[in-house]
């Protein structure tokens, strides 16, 4: 299970238990790790009116015209357009009303309502601020040019091309384009599906950070498409973790708590011990004892260790977690979140040599920072409006200096 | 049934059938009437762990402080932070080690996990790095400040406070939170009960566009938190469309079709019939013959009448339909999209007079339009990345101007 992706350096993973991080990898050496094992998952075929919101897989290819025929594009007369040639409000033509289903006879004009058929000959729709009813005839007072008020048999889909493009994520006005096309079942990215692991209890605060956790990580793991395929609470000790995580059936397993320096801290010794712990300890605040690694048969299923206290689960998630959930589901893989550009009001200060998630509020369109990355609780998570990701070289971020806000939500 | 909200001018609507529209209402005036009308529904309760993306009715008030007694906050050892005072690598003080479940001892210190329980009397967590074990004693070479590595009780929420307010969709952190807090029911808006009534057939075509609007229109309630209480399907003449929306058990009804100058859009006049057409016709591109009205007992449910073709059907409902759903659950009435601002490449053509919802795409991060307003179809919408709006006073925007773009998906 050794790994030999290229770019990915084979870390030794040392056990951190009452000693604390010899060194940490980089964001962005964990973003790699998690970058080169977040490969797509099968696909699978599911109803066109339940597939808003999914990944398509594969182009849709229409194998009909829209319109099938061309059609009114209005409500109106349709006519034949060189008859209409010199017809003005001193120069009313009169035209015979005929019925629409019959083939347009010589200076005739059938009613046609928007979306129906033409009949056979017209090549034109009159609106009706151009035209009089006068009895069974009628008045026409303009001119209209040939193919006004008209759509062309193929004009908005043409058969044997692809509308809807693979790989997006199906937008509510793609559900009327397919049901347009008669599309009843269409082919999208199956949804990772997504093992939580709580690690617990460890003393009864710890408990509330399993409770926490879980509740909070079946609400991401939908975010992110993805479907939580079974939560196992409370993984007790070394064994119950190996166990939980070696089980088959998921394409992904979190696991949250027990990723620290705390002498009961084995979530990286039970993955070591059911696959591989790649990496642990990453230069990310709060979340930097989270860890990443490979369990299952061949090592193909791969673990995120999330840390147990929720700011630090969170942000560990958000940027290790949910990446890698994102790009099973072929999803784009960047933070899903809304972005706004936008002054910093107060200072924002980080730690040099970590990448710091820096929840903030907008006071009068400006950037203020939430208590510090190390001391942030999901209380104060809950009054922020986003988060800035403070790189890490710098120690955060001075009033005046423009700054990208992740917007919560 | 008659309109005597403040502001809100009744207006004639007239039978434009075969006629064509004498005025229409402005953009602002329809959604001066969505808001008057958009009134939030009630509150319902459910389980917590369901109400991610639901709007919160009530702000959630903390029973408990978080944590509910002092707890360490990190891994260490718990010590009195008066007895590190000058310990340093050159002056290790020497403490008993002692479990933590048992009062803290003099110049004793006790193993504690993050999250865990101090022992009574100590004040502070010395971190691993400050400390060596040396067989049932510990060596200390670093001081610690009184309160270091601990949370105070109530340190992330006091009881008392309400932590989330109300009013906001609740995000997936919240979920944590309110687990934290033990909170197992939450009171939510009620999501509005939507009745889409499908108008047709009026030839092949018309049939496909219902297919298209349904479709689309399911997706849409859903996006923005609606429910559909039933769709009823090509509802023929005025007398079914009539019976269709004046059936109770919906909070908004939606029809779409039916609503032009053909001789067979009756949509108006059987809303007219069971309830009160406010207005017909709104200056909007595409989408200038949506209507607005009441129906149902004492005239408290709000009918929004959707051009058929899907592009007009799609921007009167984004506009109109979209908003008063979204107003009546409780969430932000503006459109839902994100928004982006840039720059315009190629001229978007606009008329003068309406409201023109132009789609288009991003081409070397300038905005290309798709297509003019009058001629879009869901073939076109489905290659924009989103869509301008085009205020009524003017007839587009010239290369060079800065747009907002409303990005799709």
């Amino acid at each position: 299970m050794s790994d030999d992706r290229p770019g990915l350096q084979p870390r030794r993973c040392e056990d951190v238990r009452l000693r604390g991080f010899s060194g940490r990898a980089s964001v962005e050496e964990a973003t790699a790790w998690v970058d080169a094992h977040g490969e797509r998952l099968g696909a699978e075929a599911i109803a066109t009116r339940e597939a808003t919101g999914r990944v398509l897989a594969a182009p849709v290819e229409a194998t009909v015209n829209i319109p099938e025929a061309a059609r009114s594009a209005e409500d109106g007369y349709a006519v034949r357009s060189r008859e209409t040639i010199g017809a003005g409000a001193y120069n009313p033509l009169r035209f015979s009303l005929q019925p629409a289903t019959e083939p347009l006879r010589e200076a005739a004009a059938a009613l046609v309502a928007a979306g129906a058929a033409l009949p056979a000959g017209a090549d034109a729709v009159l609106p009706f601020s151009a035209a009089q009813v006068d009895g069974a005839q009628l008045e026409v007072t303009g001119a209209v040019a040939e193919g006004m008020g008209i759509e062309r048999e193929g004009q908005e889909v043409r058969a044997g091309t692809a509308p809807v493009a693979a790989s997006r994520v199906l937008r509510p006005e793609d559900a009327g384009l397919l049901a347009s096309l008669r599309v009843e079942r269409v082919l999208v990215m199956r949804r990772p599906r997504v093992r939580l692991v709580i690690a617990g209890p460890k003393g009864s605060s710890s408990v509330r950070h399993g409770d926490a956790d879980g509740a909070m990580l079946a609400a991401l793991v939908a975010r992110d498409g993805g479907v939580v395929e079974s939560a196992v609470r409370e993984a007790v000790g070394r064994k119950a973790l190996a166990a939980a995580i070696a089980a088959p059936g998921a394409d992904v397993v979190l696991v949250a708590g027990r990723t620290g320096t705390g002498p009961d801290d084995e979530a990286p010794l039970a993955l070591a011990e059911v696959g591989e712990l790649a990496l642990h300890g990453v230069a990310l605040r709060p979340g930097g004892s989270a860890g990443l690694g490979v369990a299952g048969a061949e090592g193909a299923v791969p673990v995120v260790l999330l840390p147990g206290a929720p700011p630090a689960c969170l942000c560990a998630y958000e940027l290790l977690a949910g990446r890698l959930i994102r790009r099973l589901g072929g999803r784009a893989p960047g933070l899903p979140h809304a972005v706004r550009e936008a002054e910093v009001g107060g200072k924002i200060v980080s730690g040099v040599g970590s990448v710091d998630m820096c929840w903030v509020r907008f006071v009068q369109g400006r950037v203020e920072p939430i208590g510090s990355a190390e001391e942030v609780s999901l209380g104060s998570v809950a009054r922020a409006d986003g988060f800035v990701l403070v790189p890490a070289p710098l120690e955060g971020h001075a009033p005046g200096a423009r700054v990208t806000v992740y917007v919560c939500g």
